[in-house]
């Protein structure tokens, strides 16, 4: 029995804690409220997660896992042309929780944490780390297939447009523009060709 | 002597709580914490404002009327190059406050807050559609004096410089790479050369 409910609620409070500290934030949301959104028990709960920091580090780390696979995953689409395969990429940090409080939820999560939770902060700037090396990989890639044209060095060109990844989900939130993040890219892309 | 000593704490106290909110956090920052550092009695805080919401409404109100003045100063420079103009404009966002845990202070309070301060969070918006419109203007200008060549238009252009500079903020606090933000900025003006 044990083995079947265990993995469930767990994954139950993972999802319920992961809506409400990207929507309604990290340090507003007390355990007592997960309990009561989740259904799961507070004895339960604590079995799973010593205190709200282990959760968040949990689920930082499923985000991480969950999104590296997805990117991987999009890059590894070698059939489509590359800058198609970079706006998925970009949509897909949006789309799973559109509602997150900085447009991007591993910068609201980053953010919304202090320095008390640097190993989380850390875990973010790895992630950013290893997503411009894939950026980086598939620029070559764009290059090599002549659909992109540049001389400027491809590191930089990958930092830029993680940045502006970051940056446009950011304002697209600020300003209410669902679309913004699609024209801001594919302006970029277009200086790219 | 009311009058001279009351600007004067109400000043301190901004000034302490802006630094708390930015480098610590807003929902993790007390009052009491405030009444602490700054050595302003509580009930003299509470004279000033009526609550924690306040307090960042006003601060937040503060930064938006002193980056606008200086970005509009530094906008005016006409002597200067346009690209040069936009370095420093990025660049002022993060020297005065260097330590916001989101890089950009306006996009860390954004974040930090939630749809509780609402208000907050619009003024914010509103800063940036601001900034963006600034931008164009100053793009216009390149044009004009043929130091930028795009045949892109100029309101999306000013859309993804904006958003290039709140992401590469963010990215360069993630990375702990002081050097990164100028990087990225110099790759994007060397694109529309």
């Amino acid at each position: 029995m044990k083995k079947n409910t265990t993995p469930s609620n767990r994954m139950i409070v993972m999802q319920v804690a992961t809506a409400l500290f990207l929507e309604k934030g990290y340090q507003t949301t007390s355990m007592d409220e997960i309990v009561a959104v989740s259904k799961v028990s507070k004895t339960n709960i604590y079995y799973h997660f010593k205190s709200k920091e282990e959760l968040l580090a949990a689920i930082v780390d499923q985000m991480i896992n969950r999104y590296t696979d997805m990117i991987d995953e999009i890059a590894a689409q070698t059939d489509w042309p590359v800058t198609d395969r970079i706006s998925r990429f970009a949509a897909l940090l949006t789309e799973q929780t559109p509602n997150s409080l900085g447009g991007c939820p591993f910068l609201t999560l980053y953010v919304q944490t202090s320095h008390d939770s640097e190993v989380v902060r850390e875990a973010i700037g790895a992630f950013f780390r290893k997503q411009t090396t894939t950026m980086e990989s598939l620029l070559q890639e764009g290059m090599d297939r002549k659909e992109i044209q540049t001389a400027l060095p491809l590191p930089q060109l990958a930092a830029l447009l993680v940045s502006t990844i970051e940056g446009a989900l950011f304002l697209q939130h600020t300003q209410r523009d669902p679309a913004l993040l699609s024209t801001i890219l594919h302006t970029l892309a277009t200086m790219l060709k």
